[in-house]
């Protein structure tokens, strides 16, 4: 492993149960529950291609890559972000097995061939530009992760679409309350919602994360609603659940 | 409270947490947990009309009855089981706030005017006539409570439309695996899935009941996912949530 250079108010994160290192900075969006929930998510295919779209600092596509041998293409704007992912792949020796493209995920196919993925992970910027979340005065670079400013769903799907084979997958994490605009315009492109599960702070609360899987060309029907995953037990620890998914089994 | 007549095969059974009293029979299909769920689902209306379709032998309407002023229409096109309904309601003093329809929900609109209700339950059939899972040689009674032989979700909500006031609420129990099939046809039908709660038989089990409550003209987006219902402990036991939904607060 080469040495690789930490740039100030940058940190190395470990999750334990993937075994990978990550950089991170308070400067731009860390990595969070949502990433980790996602790249535990869908079944991985044992080779091919994974896409990571809107990958940040590479989290998800980094938590994946001990569980498959397929090649992991980070997908990822901000060139600040993509440059941390590249530093860590290589912090983790992952060269031959990860690259970053730095470019809008709607430019994919310009680097990609069409119908060449087996799996596309996707944790997108969650607020339109217009929602009363939106807090447009924070720095560029988290206004850019949680805003839909540089891509949305449309743009997503329809890339998603070209990239993957047919039978192929897209898993996503999201937000509930946007769940029956995700399932139309995936439909829109012939994602067919699959299987869904749904996150709860703690077990008397509504959800707050969700989970889709769909697959390419799927038939219509039959949508799996999976065990609920609760985050907090009424103390405000970790449920077990939680601890396995960062900590693995005991 | 008048006397009346429990024909054979006939008993009464009680769901402590309601205070009502329902005659079942094994010779026609009974309530299960499906109808009690859906009875304390929805924000009941003080006052208004209430219409219980698929009342079956009235269970829903029944077990909302302690909870609202409303007048209570129960809908059912079988005789047998509508029977049945009226002597239940007729075991517990509510004739004044409860009637019993026998016809087919299509033709609701005969009895009932436009735009005058305030809710509407929904227990329906749960299987399509080509469906796997159809048992078609079972007794008629069963068939008709279990198949869409009379009725389909596309009725169900043409009717429902018609029926319910401009921000007056639908509240259906159904299978998971036809959410989508269903959210779509709501939407169809200017009802729009607002509060949606799954209902999983133990915590690490897929869902296998689905709660939706839909706005007439309500406004897309913001849909929410309540918390999560379990059934079954680990140990195969009811858990402290579904008794207290059966056995009221202690």
């Amino acid at each position: 492993m080469e040495n690789i250079v930490l740039h100030e108010n940058e940190r190395i994160d470990e999750i334990a149960s993937s075994g990978v290192k990550i950089i991170q900075s308070r400067e731009v969006f860390s990595f969070s529950i949502d990433a980790i929930l996602l790249a535990r998510f869908p079944r991985l295919p044992r080779r091919g291609q994974v896409v990571d779209m809107c990958a940040g600092n590479g989290a998800v596509g980094l938590f994946a890559s001990s569980k498959t041998s397929a090649k992991i293409i980070e997908l990822e704007l901000q060139e600040r972000l993509s440059e941390m992912a590249r530093r860590s792949i290589a912090l983790n020796g992952l060269e031959d097995q990860m690259e970053v493209i730095t470019d809008n995920l709607k430019h994919a196919l310009d680097y990609l061939h069409p119908s060449s993925t087996d799996l596309i992970f996707c944790n997108p910027p969650y607020f339109k530009v217009d929602s009363k979340r939106s807090r447009l005065n924070e720095s560029e670079h988290y206004t850019l992760a949680r805003h839909e400013l540089t891509t949305n769903l449309d743009e997503i799907f329809e890339t998603s679409k070209k990239l993957l084979k047919s039978n192929g997958h897209i898993a996503m994490v999201h937000r509930p309350e946007r769940f029956l605009e995700i399932v139309d315009k995936m439909r829109a492109n012939n994602l067919q919602p699959k299987w869904i599960q749904f996150v709860y702070p703690k077990a008397d609360q509504p959800a707050n994360i969700l989970l889709i899987d769909a697959i390419k060309d799927g038939k219509p029907g039959g949508e799996i609603f999976l065990p609920p995953l609760i985050v907090h037990d009424q103390d405000g620890n970790y449920t077990d659940e939680i601890n396995e998914i960062y900590y693995g089994k005991h």
